[in-house]
């Protein structure tokens, strides 16, 4: 089930960086579930490279719902999303074939394929295929609004400089960061973070950093303790989303030198409802959620596709070989993965809930 | 299949802290791979508490293998190991039935299962359970071992205290490792651990730290580009684990400000054969194996056990309230977690591998 | 995911006829449904040879509930059945390890598993491990009860005689087969039966039949079209049970010469209910539960033991031979495998009632 | 997984009967396997109706393969295969939107999506999805031949008349079968069995039959004992095509008299190979191939869409009420259905194959 992710709500994907079309199906949500076209077309325009700071490859997105989907309204079955390619340069990729990128899925791709792989683009491997889970995910966020459940991601460092944190009042910080561009709390840091980036592409390099994600309304109870818990349900989805190298709940890895005392999130009465005080723990105890906030942070690596010259292997002749990348190429994908992570977040939450709650449960009946 | 993980190789976990015994099925292993019961029994002693760091419970761990195996051998279909638990000491839990502790899962379990959990001990959450899963484990590395794959655990921090990173000869440090109680690459780092531990454990706290893990011997190409990524499926399997609160693949979130220039890993011939210069990427491109050694760093929150006295809620009459926990309980479990780990991580790449080759690679087949 | 199925509710086995214990874990299930321990007895007991037309290995059925229950219900966790095997007689195997049983999985095992297989008594094939199915299908039908949803199979056909079909009250058929030790619904023909099933084995012979099935209660809405119908998922459960080489529903292999116009359904409203007025459909159109009961049929093959010689191969030699069967089998499993169909129905509805409602359903929340 | 069938080779289903777009992604096949769009058509042209004795609804279908192909092989990434849909009458069937329809999934689907779903033409629920299956079957009958495996149905019994059974000679059956439109051992059946239907279609009615399918070439040793037997297999797939109500193997249920003694398939050498002198068990023992041809029929009702006055009921005023079907409708599909039997068996067999021999065998490597 190598494309397709989830049980009671599944997203199956398809198509390459350069073939005729991509797109992704998305099956078991609720009948009922409005569909808000304008909403999907505005999460995959943040998205889309645009600007300075991303590649200059034209992306334009007219996507087709061609089923599962009826006067406005969620069917039940599946739901079909198609996105065209345009504007490829395939011949752009045909020269440099065997000199595997280093950072890239080429070397990987021909161990595995044996050399059949569509190679242009990175292939099935591109960034390009994640327009297709934003489509789907832009559904699951609509269905999650709805019952009260909202998601946000800033870009929590990038090129050294660390946005601010949540603030206590998550659910207005996920409104606030969901329209903007540019996703940051504290958005004076923009500008420089945009001008690191841009000397970074001036050197014919590339930047990474941290994105992190609240969910603000998940019910408390729902997730499993062994293999899938919400966690793993999270991480094992989030990992597919090329340059993810590392996630952690309510910046664990920064906590670690806590003593049980201070790290424990103890639990209080307010409003005559069970909280914590504290949530180091990412709204997830046992693997379930207790009603906090999700809190989690991924570790995003600099985009590999860089024009300085890098040493690699020429798998044709298998022999040591120097690399110089042509083509059109982003320094920094951060700022555009915040979607696809809050797309994926969305649809691996609506999986857990249909699963807890039965399959009408999210279109309201 | 919440109790289940795995697609061609599965495991099956069942069994409560308190409960009559626990088990692991394992199915899906290849017929014809050695049974080494005292490697099985080894490794549930490196799990089981002993010495001060320890709690005071007393486990003895006489497993049953009662399908499966046959004249020391196994026979492909499915492999149920029972552990029986003793030493419950149930009437502790009665008292504070009620008062979830901090940290805990009781809160998060009562929403779930309203009340009907089985609740001493942390029932069917208690880390109990990874007994059964040490068992399934140890059979998955014994195999993985005749196919020259190896799996390693370190404790690379507790307690403010780091061990040396891994050297260049992966594989004798994982040989030395797995030969170790605690687990550290410069053992002379055993006793102040150790004393730090002891220092909280006085003060009623607990503490965590970082778990880092080396897999050698992993062949190229095996994995999935999306949603089957090779992270994608350990961080499912390892977020199972309790305490498990965060993974990076090779310590992705100290190299977040990295240029793509040093982060990407550069292919070279060594030997006639394609290996990175690097392992920025910890063996991984694009979700697939690169041949390199899989790295990875876990995040092990403090033991949420502690005696110190704290704040929570009473659920029956949802009001305030203080706890203080009794009972007998670990001041840090890292140390016993790292034999956990290599076990899910040796369950999680024989179902990896069995998919890729299939059902009969494993057995030599 | 061999040995286990069910998404929401699923089940695993383990066990082999010869081996120590064989089980059952059910996951999945609703927390608080109570728990007959006399009930699974004596579900067990209709699955247990007895009698003339049974096979003569004693076997008692010891189970015991080693997780998943507590105070007497379940916890929504892992139910683990274990059942220690008694009186077998293993060296009337080893004799005849290379002949292979016609009619056998003998052959195909050793196929499948090189000769690493447990081959005595049938090993992991054995009729035996239904007794773990049986004890797992007995808490879902439990489970059905409460939620006024009724299973009963009756011995359609046995050696060439027809029991009456289900009359216009299935659910009163169904109370009174479930009491029946022969589950007939004329049990005039109990007799006459039997002494066809010792006349066949007078002559060292065996015979096969026909089970028919009813389901009472099921609401309306429930399944999927493609690839998850109720009929999809009832015979991929229903084929796991040994002998069974067909299923229809309805009778729709003795119905395959109407025309449209006699096999259509006509609705009607019926006390304010949608019904139909026929019911050849088998309570299923599209996939999907249409409120009426769910009628299916199986195809039980005579039990391929028997005592005459066959020819067959050795496989240690690959030569032709002559096979004599020793040992103690059964006749006629057909009115042992009732119990059993029950069973594996009961846990396949339980499963899609849970995709569909959630997983605190058929607990009551 | 509602729409999406197989572990190792997976299919997931899209679109409505008079949606824009219907289609099909198959994912998981291996590498390298050659892509024969002409075949891909001329299987497509099978299932189109045609002629007198089919609906008058032009289908042409212009496939498009957009992802997962590569310079006319696979990549081993998801194939997409979308179909347009064209000559859609959709205002047919507004004015009957309430009468559910007798046979039809009608007033189930209501029971499932509340109202939501697509009724025109049956939405989700139509014969026209098949098409996609089709296409997607063929490139499995494609991989599947070049490893030596033959699939081939005839139309066994239609309108009371029945056809030859496959010869001794299956192999050369198959391939008569496959180059045939009508698909008949005894072609002399041809017109007596269409005049048969053009009769039924006269009198505003339809007929139903039997399928029997034969797979040559299979292998021994694949298939698993519990859950995942061939057999279970198989009838998960089969059961997902409209109108198919039951299945068996071998012909079972006509041979429920027989005794034991005659049911066995005594093994024998022959040329060296175990093979069975009788196939009363259709290639299967024990859930597992044993080698010899897999045959199974299906029961296929009568088209539920006839021109006769049926009697049903008003679902939006829940009163009973008359029905008279316009629109353009079959009255056979079975000589249609024959090649999505085909297509799905295919389907099967590769996630069978690819699961037992890992994801390259079906590829050549």
């Amino acid at each position: 089930m190598k494309n397709t992710f989830g049980v009671s709500v599944s997203v199956t994907l398809f198509g390459e960086s350069h073939g005729a079309e991509i797109g992704a199906v998305i099956d078991g949500l609720a009948p009922g579930i409005e569909i808000d076209e304008a909403f999907i077309a505005s999460q995959l325009s943040l998205r889309r490279p645009s600007g300075r700071i991303s590649t200059q490859r034209k992306e334009s997105d007219p996507f087709r719902i061609v089923s599962g989907v009826f006067e406005g309204k969620t069917t039940g079955t599946p739901i079909a999303i198609i996105i065209p390619n345009a504007d490829q340069k395939s011949k752009d990729y045909a020269k440099t074939r065997f000199l595997v990128r280093p950072g890239h899925a080429d070397y990987t791709a021909y161990c595995k394929y044996h050399g059949f792989e569509d190679y242009r683009g990175g292939g099935h491997f591109s960034g390009r295929i994640t327009a297709a889970l934003v489509a789907a995910g832009a559904v699951c966020i609509s269905a999650l609004k709805q019952k009260g459940i909202f998601i946000g991601t800033h870009i929590a460092r990038l090129a050294s400089i660390s946005d601010s944190p949540f603030s206590a009042d998550i659910k207005s910080d996920i409104t606030a960061l969901c329209e903007k561009e540019f996703a940051l709390i504290n958005s004076s840091l923009e500008e420089p973070m945009k001008a690191a980036v841009t000397a970074a592409a001036n050197e014919g390099d590339s930047v990474g950093g941290i994105l992190e994600t609240a969910v603000y309304g998940m019910p408390a109870g729902v997730g499993e303790p062994w293999f899938d818990s919400v966690e793993s349900l999270l991480s094992h989805a989030l990992f597919s989303i090329p340059a993810v190298k590392g996630i952690d709940f309510s910046s664990a890895f920064d906590k670690i030198d806590l003593k049980g005392s201070e790290y424990n999130d103890p639990f209080c009465i307010e409003n005559g409802k069970v909280v914590t005080r504290t949530n180091n723990n990412g709204g997830i105890n046992g693997g379930i959620t207790n009603g906090m906030p999700i809190i989690f942070r991924l570790a995003i690596k600099p985009t590999p596709s860089i024009y300085k010259k890098q040493d690699t292997v020429d798998i044709s002749s298998n022999e040591n070989a120097t690399l110089q990348i042509e083509g059109r190429h982003d320094p920094a994908i951060i700022h555009r993965a915040r979607v696809v992570v809050d797309s994926v977040t969305a649809l691996t939450l609506c999986d857990i809930l249909a699963q807890r709650y039965g399959t009408d449960w999210l279109g309201g009946k």
